[in-house]
Order: C-alpha cells, then sequence, then structure tokens
C-alpha cells in the first residue's frame, strides 16, 4: 500500500503566515487504512467520461482541449478524435498525451477537489481490443453514435505511464503503470449524498466516533468530509482547535450500499469504546 | 464581427447515418447578431476561476493539470504555481503554456458545452503589473492568501497568442491575441437562471418569437437553449422536424438585469409582426 503523501507547511520556503497547525491527538489512534493513489485515480477516472487533453501542436507547444472519454477494464482511458480538431491532428504526429480528470466540483474552492493526470502515448487499438475501445466509448459517450462512422475520427487507447494524483490540500502521490492498471475504483464512488446524510441526521455518532477512534476525546463536534471504502474523513471541533481525523471500518466496503452497515458498525465499536472507559 | 463557424455534417467524410438535417425557416430570417469567438472566450475566462493547464515535462511532452487562475482586464490569466508542482517546474523551464476554460457542467452530454483554449507564454509580471496581477489572483482565489508568501509560489501572466473556443456541437471558431484582448465578457455571463424561467413561464412568448421572427410559421412550441446580450437561441418544434433558430434583441443588453426588457420587446415585436399579418 501506497503511503499517501501528506504536504507539510513545512515542504514550503515558508515567509508569510500559513493557517495554525491543527491540535495533535489526545488519544492513540488505531491505524486506518486509506485509499492508494492508484485506486484514487481509478475512482476518479470512473465517476466521470469528461476530462482535458494535453497533446503538442507542431511547434511543440502544449495544447489543451476537451474531450469525453471511456475506460478499459485497466484503467486505460479510450479517446475518439476528429483530425478536424487541433487535438486530433496532433496525436497523429505525436502520440504523447496527458489526460486531466477532476471531480466534479464541489464548494467554493475547486483546488480542495480531487483531481488526476494521467500520462503515456495513445495507440490505435487492434482486433479485439479495438472492437472492446469502441463499445466502451459508445457507452460511455452515448451520442458518440452519431460520428462513429465518421471516417475522420480515429479511436486511440491511452497507455497510461505515470499517474499524478491530487486529493486536494495537502493530499497527493504518484502511482506508476503497475499500480495505476491493478488498483480497483472505490465501489463507494462519490459518497457526496451519504456525507450529507451522515451531516444531517448522525452528528452524534460522528462525535462519538472522533471521541473514541479518531484521537479526539475532548472533540465538541465533528462532521464527515470523506467516505471511502476504507472509511470516513472527519473535521473535528475540539475547545484547543479544529483538526482532521479518520476513522476506519472493520472491513473494507465492497459495494456503495455497505456503506451503512460499516457506519452503523463503527458507531457501535465507539459506544463500546466510550462504555469501556 | 467574426463569422461564427458552423460545423456542417459535409465537412466529415461520412459514411455513417448522422442525425437528420433540420427543416429550413420558412420566412426570411431578420439578422440575428452573435457573439464573437472572442467575446465568447472572454465570457467563459470571466465566469470561472479554474481551469486545465497544459505545461512541457523535461522531455518535452505534454502535461496537465488543474490549476486556479485569475483574470486581467485584457483577459490575460494569471497563475500562482509552486515549483513542488509538476506545472510550476513545467514553466519554470519552458513558458510555453496552454489553458482551457470550461462551462460548469449541465445536462448529461459535456461536450455540449462550451470551453476555449488560450495558447501562449507565461512571463513573470513586473512593477505596476505584478501588483496588479497578484491583487486579482487574491480576489479571484481567497484562499491563496494562505500560500501567497510561500518561496516557492511564482505569479505568471499568461500572454495569449491564440484562442480557439468551441460552443458545443457545431459551434466553434478561433481569435486571435488582439480579438481576444479587445472583446468584452457578456454582462449576461451565465444565462441559465433566465432561460429556465423563460422555459418554465414564458412558453408562449417563445413560439411567437419563433413564428414571427425565427422563421418558422409553421412552429408548435420553442424552447430557449442560449441567452446573451445579443439574442435568444431558440429550438423549434415544427410538424417538420426540430430545428434551431436565433431571434436577435433591438439592442445589445448592457447589464444582466437587462435581459428581461430585452425579451419583452422582442415578445412584443412577435405580436405586432404575428397582427400585421
Amino acid at each position: 500500500m501506497t503511503e499517501i503523501k501528506v504536504y507539510e507547511t513545512g515542504d514550503h520556503d515558508v515567509t508569510g503566515d500559513g493557517p495554525p497547525p491543527p491540535p495533535p491527538p489526545l488519544t492513540p489512534v488505531p491505524p486506518a487504512r486509506q485509499r492508494t493513489a492508484g485506486e484514487e485515480a481509478r475512482t476518479l477516472v470512473a465517476q466521470t467520461a469528461v476530462g482535458t487533453l494535453a497533446t503538442l501542436s507542431d511547434d511543440g507547444s502544449p495544447w489543451a482541449s476537451l474531450v469525453s472519454y471511456a475506460a478499459l477494464p485497466d484503467g486505460s482511458p479510450v479517446l475518439f478524435v476528429s483530425t478536424l480538431a487541433e487535438h486530433g491532428r496532433n496525436l497523429v504526429r505525436d502520440a504523447r498525451a496527458s489526460l486531466v480528470v477532476a471531480e466534479t466540483p464541489s464548494g467554493n474552492d475547486p483546488l480542495a477537489n480531487g483531481r488526476v493526470t494521467l500520462a503515456g502515448r495513445v495507440v490505435a487499438p487492434e482486433g479485439e481490443r479495438e472492437a472492446t475501445a469502441r463499445a466502451a466509448y459508445l457507452a460511455a459517450v452515448p451520442t458518440a453514435k452519431y460520428y462513429a462512422d465518421f471516417k475522420d475520427f480515429s479511436l486511440y487507447v491511452l497507455e497510461v505511464d505515470r499517474v499524478r494524483w491530487v486529493g486536494g490540500y495537502g493530499r497527493m502521490d504518484s502511482a506508476d503503470a503497475q499500480a495505476y492498471a491493478n488498483a480497483e475504483a472505490d465501489p463507494v464512488g462519490d459518497a457526496r449524498g451519504a456525507i450529507e446524510h451522515l451531516n444531517d441526521d448522525h452528528a452524534d455518532a460522528l462525535l462519538l466516533m472522533a471521541q473514541a477512534l479518531g484521537g479526539y476525546p475532548d472533540a465538541t463536534a465533528a462532521t464527515c468530509t470523506g467516505a471511502d471504502r476504507y472509511g470516513l474523513d472527519l473535521q473535528v471541533s475540539t475547545p484547543r482547535g479544529s483538526a482532521p481525523a479518520r476513522v476506519g471500518f472493520a472491513e473494507p466496503v465492497a459495494e456503495k450500499s455497505g456503506l451503512r452497515g460499516a457506519t452503523v458498525e463503527l458507531t457501535k465499536r465507539a459506544r463500546l469504546q466510550l462504555g469501556a472507559q
């Protein structure tokens, strides 16, 4: 499992005032598994069908443009582009390309949302892989049926060499081609509905988790900021300030509907722990 | 005024079945001004503060990454990037860059939404331009105050050489540096609220416009699909099929609140025209 790089203020050559550091936990925190960069990347790529592609113009300068894509089972993006578009002409000349896929924005600060850069080379798939790629693209981009047979369109698979994931401020990591291909998209996917439900209806349970399992017995409130197959991210209020915390599920969730049971188990565990003190 | 290029099916080397062509208008259509590519680009750039940047990695391959930006009064994007990020290191080595700004997605098909590519070179602004650029960035990206003084961050202005706007399927055009710098962002901006209101509460008025001013006296229904300072885009249902139409305001709208009066004037003109027949 890759270590998630936490971007410390100390990495910067700081001269100004940053935000105050969060208060440390007061009790030992059980280890809470997190998604690897490969899993984060695969999850983002599985959530949408639109990204921004960087290609090389005829003078070697970079050219960014919006594209639709599909994903093959190994996470390789499938592109279907026309030579009437600059990116289509660029790829004929130079196969090098990079694709950014970003989380659907929420909140006021787009840089707080997740995004991933995939970089590699496009190839024209052949034989069975061509049929698979075409079917995947037509499933992901239904309007493509109108131009599927236009002769100026070419089908490409982006063979990913490098993956750079940024989860928002202070959460980022890289993955290599193998780690990306072998990772699974999180079946929980976009958890914003579940997070809203937890914050609206289960603030008491979140507070118990922060106190008993998150390392903050002095917590006065906790909101859920993230939910994935491995656990919940919390933002905890304490008299000492606000801090992030993570609480892990007993078992990874196998499908989105499992999130509810896993959260109930966490709450029970937190109650038990507090009762035992 | 630039001609908006309409992407005809005939531009493609077609072998398959495309969508059927729309029925032609039955009556002469008054000329309806449209935004130029420069105006479209400036409008998109003014609407948001996040885009995807393409830069060149050390081996000359393209690298795409998410960035926040601000815009100077001439539309030049301001970037503020760290050398801890790959794009920051790339720009130190090679100033060539390209930025995509996309309309906030709506509907199921992201390629139906507008986007623009700006391409050029970044420069580190100096003197008064540096102060202006910094202030613009801090206004557009409030969280930047936390890292404004980090020494690994550099302020850049993207000096735009080339602009490529795509308004969705079949609407696209280029603008040069001068046309982009001289164009004004449409004060109407994101008109989706106004469009929804027109469709929900004024379907009868839209139908009158389509019949009297849009060239479709046989229209049975019309929905508004776009609204800008110069007029309304309609999608018209007729017994002969569905067609796009455009109806122009008497005068360009100077601010967003003027959209209502301009639409009332259009409705009156349509009534008058139909009454006179």
